[in-house]
This record gives structure tokens, C-alpha cells and sequence, in this order.
């Protein structure tokens, strides 16, 4: 049995540090998306304070946090479910609904289709076209949806490309499903990187729907990948449907008591939203000038890259900026994409400024 | 939605707590069976010096906590796969190894029919006998098994009645299902709390066979519910099946970081043997001696306790218990169990002092 499966998703910085004999900090990690500013200080205190709590079970309610997520998102309590990041939730959602048909709009992250494997549920791809810089052309992809398709996938803003789907044609789809009883499983993990994400997410429209589920998490916008925090928000017929199949305790006694105090961080959240606008349009604009690539607009926190270089791939690439203890992201692996493409996150300045320079120096 | 799933598992203190107005901290909890030693303190160091691994994935192949609980088993890391609790590699294995029928003796713990719910699989009960003090009868069993089962799924000890089958017995029931091609799924999670763990386990012999999965946690004897910690034990060809489902990262990252000091300190885990050694003898003896309960002898953490007092259930036994803050777990909703029985967990001397001597008030 081999536990390697790199490549499917980005930050396996041990997996890389162990390839290469680094120590694993040293890793400059452009491979996952996560917002790179120190945790508060706070946390670390709390945990200290609390520390017994690994010693009792979580509330199996999860109460207080999903209090704190309502103040958060200002949906109701009873519309939201916690889960062991946003996978536990897609994988959840995926078999207690039993969708007879799935339409996923790819490429896209490539856990919705895992989670699909030994289902023996139908589900299918829709092509998104890179002639569009992989916008997603909304009335071919609404005729492919209403031919007979009881679920789609969309990731927004997505993952890998970075594009956000226009609010107005966003809720058009929403519209359009509901009226064909089909379900949206709505990914907005990375919609807080989005530059204005009250008008990118349909959070304050999700009332209206019975067909919406959101997929949320702390993971990517608040920086704690290790800590295993998602959330999901819908309809409570939904979520009844999901919480009889769901297992017990997936979220640990330290996400049950961190995630209300980083909720609740306006500090936190304002300066992350401050570097993530000032990092990604310096890197838009330095990566724009480099001839020998191309650079998609992103509306997240990392940005997909072709290789138009002569003669280049993404394994050479990854070879060079391993030597400089950079790793970024193969993105042959997404559906319809190949070797001439990888992702780059946005971390702090001085870490885009080596990869920059490296990327400058080299292609 | 109601996230209110009480009764079904034990830990609930939340919940307790929120129904009656009491602090959780307030309750003693008497329903589920976790180790109540304090945590070793360099467990809140380690994690104070090291609070940056919440802001980075865990290692996918969790290398450094597969080789610890390679030391700690004896067995070699390609046999061992980590779990969000020992609740998710349950789950996982019936969902990855998908067999046709299964045979569960009962009562005993509760996900197991869980873990079968929407699989389409079919999944019958094999009755453990009151008139047997709920003692496993091999040859019944064994009977029943062999009558076109693909899998059954063993509690040893067995929750809730605390029974341990013995080694020889245990090896035969092995022995007879590698001939017919069953899989057993072998839950030694309260393994350590047996006089002898050593001989009592599986361990040692796992490597014979092809046809079984142990399934292990951290939980119950390191008592680090919160933490979410398990791990399980079998054949490379079992665990290759069951990664091909498994979910990325439910192994969070403090666990992954403390899960090998527990591991590690010898003197933690004989202070809790010695601990549990003394408590259940005395709490036996002390519960014996009541007339109007029966209690059965226990390998575990924790006794199945029968109301024989006229007119008494478990209901009443709770509300009057709850006065002086005790919490118990009503055992009725455990197969063939009904409202005459309760679990009992064994805790430290103070604790186990205050509610013998309530049951010896009351009852």
C-alpha cells in the first residue's frame, strides 16, 4: 500500500520535503492556497487555557460554534452544519442525496469527482472552454444542466482557474435549477478572497432556495488547513437528509473552540483581505509581463499559469524551483488541462518576490 | 434540523449540561468510558511550540504517526492507516470493502448498523444471550456465520456488556473466516483496559491473515476523545481498498503531532493500567453488593449494570442521578438491551466514590 498520492492536491509539503531531504520549513509552499499571514496570538492562549478539552468529547451539536458561524454568515443555526473541512461536507452531501445524474463543470478541484468513485452515481463533465480563458459560457452549460441532470457541482470562484461567476448569472443558474429540481452543491470556500464577497456570494440569497448547499470553510480564508474546519449552509430538509448518514465528531475539540475566535476576528479578516488585494494584483501584473507565460485573471488566492515557453513543461518547471525549495502546483491533473499548466498561489510579499524572480530569471 | 442525536452515544455532556442549566464542567460524566488521567502537561507544550501546524495541511501520508504507532503495535507502517477516530475507518471499510452480507453479534456499539445505512447492504444481527451473561457462544455463532456471511464485525471487549472472547475462541472464529472468505472487522478500541492486553489482542497474530481489519483509537485508553484520533491494522490489499475512498486530511493536525507522545509515555500508559486495574476491581465489588442491581463482570472501561429493583427503569435512574450532576447512559437503545439496563464508565476514586454511593442510597 503506497499512503502517496501527491499531485492531487497542492501542500504536501512533507511529501516534497522528504523527496528533496528539506527540512519541511523551509518549504516555500505555492502549491495550496492558504492565506499566509500569522495566526492570532489569541488563539494559541486559548488552546493553552483549555487544553482539557481534548479530554471530553466535542459537543456533538457543535452549539457554540455554529452560533458563532451564524453571527458570521447571518444565516439561522438550524441551516448549518459543520464538518471536518468542506471534503467531509461534498462527500456527505454527495451520499446521503444520491443525485441520479451530476453535471460538474471542469477543470474544477478534483475531489468532486472522487467523491463520486464507488457511488455507481452518474456523473458527468462539462468542458469549460480555455478559447473563453475558462470563463464558464453560462447559456451552453444551463442547456447541458436542464437535459436531464438532478445535481451540478460549481465551484466559485474556482479552483483551479480563479474565475467568479457574475453574481446576476450565478443566480439565473440557481433559478433555472430550481425550477428543474436540480440541486446545486455550491462551492464558495474560496469566495472571502473574492474582491468584494458580500456581492460575489449568494449567502444573503440562500433563503430562497431549497435546492443550495453552500460549501464553506475556514481553511483557506482564515489560514488553518491544519485545523480541519468546513461548514456547510441550506435548507434544513437538506441537511436532515445529510445528518442521518453523517459520522460523529469529525470536527476536533480544537476547531470547535478556535473557529468561533477567529469568526469573530474583524482584525484578522480586514488584514487579510488587505494583502490578498495588494499580493494578488502585484502578481497579476509582474506574471503579465512575463512573455514566455500566461496569467488568468484570478478573483482567488492563487493564479492559474500556462507555459507558452517552447520546449517547457510543468515537470522542468517544478525541477528548477525545487532547487530555490519553491513548490508549486502540477495542474495536469484537473480535467482538461496538461503539462503546460500549474498553479501559483499568493502568499506575503517576500515569498511572491522570490518566486517572481525566479519565474522572471528562468522562463 | 435538529443536530440533538442524545442517547444514541455516550459523551454527551453538552447536551446534558444545556437541559439541565448546569456548566459542563459541573458534570460528572459517567457515560462514556475515557481515561480520566490528566493529560501529560508536554502535551500543552508541544502544541504551544508548534502552533503553526494548524496554518499548514497535515502530512497526507502522516509518516512520522504511522511510524509511531508502528512502534507502539509492532507492526509495520504499510499496515496501518490513521482515522478521524476509529468511527471513520468503521465507516470507511464497509463503504470500501462493500460485503454482501453481514453478521453482527449484539448488543454492542451502536455505528456499527450505522455504518451500513444507505449501502443497500444487507446486515443481520446474531443475538449474545442474557441467560449467557452475555457471553459469546462461539459455536452458535460460528454456526450462523458460516450460513453465507461475508464479514462480521467483532467488539473486543464488547460494548457495552464489557465481555473479552477468549484468545483461543477468538482465534478460531479468525481461523474459519479466512477459510470462507470472510472479513473480519476486529474493534480492539478498549483493548487496553483488558488485564492483559497483550494476550488479549490480535496483534501478534494479524499478520496470518489476509481476511481482517483491527480497528484501534487513541481515544478510550489515552482519553483523547476531542483529539479524534484512530488508526486500524490488516492486509496492504484491505487498506489499498479502503484509501481508494478515503477522505484527504481527516487526521487533524494536533493529533498528528501528539498522537506519537501518547504513544511514547510509558509512564502515562502504566499509570493508567494501574489505574484501571484497582477502579474497576473495587467499583465490581462495591456494585455487586447492591441487591437490586445486577452487574456484569467487565474486560472494559466501563459495566453493564440491570435494574432488578421493582418498578425502577433507566429513565428514573437518570433524574434522580442528574441532581447530583451524574450522568449515565441508558443502554436501551444498545440491540436486545431495553429500559432496565444502564452503562456505567469506570472513573477516578473521588467520581466512582460519589455515584456508588448514590446507587447504594437510591436503590
Amino acid at each position: 500500500m503506497t499512503h502517496n498520492k501527491e499531485g492531487v492536491h497542492g501542500g504536501n509539503v512533507d511529501w516534497f520535503a522528504r523527496k528533496y531531504g528539506f527540512d519541511p520549513r523551509e518549504v516555500l509552499d505555492f502549491s495550496s492556497n492558504i492565506n499566509p499571514l500569522p495566526l492570532p496570538e489569541k488563539l494559541k492562549n486559548e488552546l493553552t487555557d483549555n487544553f482539557g478539552i481534548f479530554g471530553r468529547y466535542p459537543d456533538r451539536e457543535y452549539y457554540d460554534l455554529r452560533k458563532a458561524l451564524s453571527e458570521y454568515t447571518g444565516c439561522s443555526p438550524d441551516r448549518i452544519m459543520v464538518g471536518n473541512g468542506a471534503t467531509e461536507l461534498l462527500y456527505l452531501a454527495v451520499k446521503a442525496l444520491r443525485p441520479g445524474k451530476t453535471l460538474i463543470p471542469a477543470p474544477s478541484f478534483g475531489d468532486y469527482e472522487r467523491a463520486f468513485y464507488g457511488t455507481g452515481l452518474q456523473m458527468d463533465f462539462y468542458r469549460i472552454k480555455e478559447e473563453l480563458d475558462f470563463r464558464l459560457d453560462m447559456e451552453s452549460f444551463l442547456r447541458e444542466l436542464s437535459a436531464g441532470y438532478n445535481m451540478t457541482i460549481l465551484c466559485n470562484p474556482n479552483n483551479p482557474t480563479g474565475y467568479l461567476i457574475p453574481k446576476e448569472e450565478l443566480v439565473r443558474i440557481l433559478d433555472e435549477a430550481r425550477k428543474l429540481n436540480i440541486v446545486v452543491l455550491l462551492d464558495e470556500t474560496f469566495i472571502e478572497f473574492a474582491p468584494d464577497p458580500d456581492a460575489a456570494s449568494v449567502i444573503e440569497e440562500i433563503y430562497a432556495y431549497d435546492n443550495v448547499i453552500l460549501l464553506r470553510a475556514l481553511t483557506k480564508f482564515f489560514g488553518v488547513p491544519g485545523l480541519r474546519l468546513g461548514y456547510c449552509l441550506g435548507h434544513p430538509a437538506l441537511l436532515d437528509k445529510m445528518l442521518s448518514f453523517k459520522e460523529p465528531w469529525t470536527v476536533n475539540a480544537a476547531a470547535n473552540i478556535l473557529g468561533p475566535l477567529l469568526l469573530r476576528d474583524k482584525n484578522y479578516i480586514e488584514n487579510s483581505r488587505k494583502w490578498i488585494m495588494e499580493e494578488r494584483r502585484h502578481m497579476y501584473s509582474r506574471l503579465n509581463r512575463i512573455d514566455g507565460l500566461k496569467v488568468y485573471e484570478s478573483y482567488s488566492s492563487f493564479f492559474l499559469v500556462k507555459l507558452l515557453k517552447e520546449g517547457w513543461n510543468v515537470d522542468l518547471l517544478q525541477k528548477i524551483l525545487a532547487a530555490d525549495y519553491i513548490m508549486i502546483r502540477d495542474a495536469s491533473s484537473f480535467n482538461y488541462l496538461n503539462k503546460r499548466f500549474f498553479r501559483l498561489a499568493v502568499k506575503d510579499r517576500v515569498s511572491n518576490e522570490k518566486v517572481l524572480e525566479c519565474l522572471e530569471y528562468y522562463i
